[in-house]
């Protein structure tokens, strides 16, 4: 076999790997769908905030659900630190949307 | 009144804002119990990896994932950017946590 020797195992001879990557695709399509559906909702309030002059960002709401989400990872074992770190992530781009919104 | 000129609305004063903010909460929700299933999972894969000394990476495998998730994004009418960095910034996370399992 000319395989390079590091070569991951394919589904087919590896079931058990296989059928774990089946549930991560489905999990990861339901992210996506819920996140596309998270954008709808927060580019409708990015123009919700630029007919009111809004700001863009608000930091104390910002701390309410980042508080919110570590303590609901904590409660679905998921470390709190990358809950935190994940909303951090995703409000940076809302953010950066919004602001591309209020600039254009 | 002493408020600060930019102060955000109240969910109370603004129930448009409010409205948006409890769907955006709903769907954080979900999205956090969602990752902990996945995480679940990828932590699983871990263990499988270490015991049969497979590399915690999987180039191949991740090149493939980003090509759908990007379709499915676009399907969802989601930024396919933003799709691949999210998809990217969770493998980032769990091939940190596949080598500390692999490294303790």
């Amino acid at each position: 076999m000319d395989e390079p020797i590091d070569h991951e195992p394919s589904d087919e001879t590896d079931p058990v790997l296989g059928a774990y990557r089946k549930s991560i695709d489905n999990i990861d399509a339901a992210l996506i769908h819920m996140l596309a559906e998270r954008f709808r909702i927060t580019q409708a309030v990015g123009r919700h905030k630029a007919r009111n002059a809004l700001p863009a960002a608000d930091p104390a709401r910002e701390e309410r659900q980042i508080a919110r989400l570590r303590a609901l990872a904590e409660q679905a074992e998921l470390d709190p630190e990358f809950g935190e770190k994940f909303l951090r992530f995703i409000i940076e781009e809302v953010i950066r949307h919004h602001a591309q919104v209020r600039d254009h």
